[in-house]
């Protein structure tokens, strides 16, 4: 495993837009926590985005050079961070803590173990190398070297998660 | 002081609405900002609010059931945690690392030092009791047995907040 120092294990999620990737993730979060596990996702992108609605408080207080801040209310909390740049995969993974697995989107070139979603049409074949590629989930049967799942096998992937990943750390 | 267990001092923030609040603490933030302080800021509320935007990705994998669901970009990282219930200030204060003061509102209860924001004429007089209260910030002079400063008085609050909880740290 890569980052044997890191306390939780990663897993990268790759794939294109409208391959099916976020709906088979909800698939997948879904499994886990039904089998027990807590789960945390790391969203990267590299486009610009507002992290608050402007004119709010917590929007105020960010902009007025608070570090962090953070909203808590019944139900959950939600923490905006600033960085002065685009902060890498080890700040953002420090920043969780309590989960079992760590789903990545996005820094991928992470040495993660990673599953690439791939969709007949929407790219021409799966992009990331085989020797990063945990498994691959797809809407037609790929000859690959590594194990393919259908878009709908969130127990299959599942299965090979826990007994790979989880099992093993 | 409270909380000496705890690697970050705290200040709690209080006051009614209008009051004059979040202009005092967009002030404050920015002064001990200029002096080389990494500020967070805790709000809680009671009211039940919506951590994401619903339909957006983040939002699909928090209701899918991940616990923790973070979101890197250029210039920060947002992240919604789930809580059953309502978070405490010690599982909040807990999500925040990196900064020398982290600053509270509500939590009223919290054993920390307080400042109070008054307004003439929005509330009748400050409502935290004084063995609690390091300072009110208020729009009139105030019969106090607390130092008092103007609203406008950041600078004079931070150099308390330097020279009481800052270095005493």
């Amino acid at each position: 495993m890569v980052h044997m120092d890191m306390c939780v294990p990663l897993i990268g999620l790759a794939g294109f837009s409208n391959s099916g990737k976020t709906t088979f993730l909800e698939k997948l979060i879904a499994e886990l926590k039904r089998r027990g596990y807590r789960v945390g996702v790391v969203k990267h992108t590299h486009h610009q985005i507002e992290f608050d609605q402007p004119g709010k408080d917590t929007w105020r207080h960010a902009r007025a050079g608070a570090e962090v801040v953070a909203l808590a209310a019944p139900g959950g909390v939600s923490l905006v961070r600033s960085f002065e740049s685009d902060p890498g995969p080890d700040a953002v993974i420090s920043m969780i803590s309590g989960v079992d697995l760590i789903v990545i989107e996005g820094y991928k070139r992470g040495k993660w173990p990673k599953i690439e979603v791939y969709h007949e049409g929407v790219s021409e074949r799966p992009v990331i190398p085989a020797e990063e590629l945990l498994a691959v989930v797809s809407n037609v049967p790929l000859d690959s070297e590594v194990i393919c799942f259908g878009l709908d096998d969130a127990l299959g992937v599942a299965d090979l998660i826990e007994r790979v990943i989880l099992k093993t750390n």
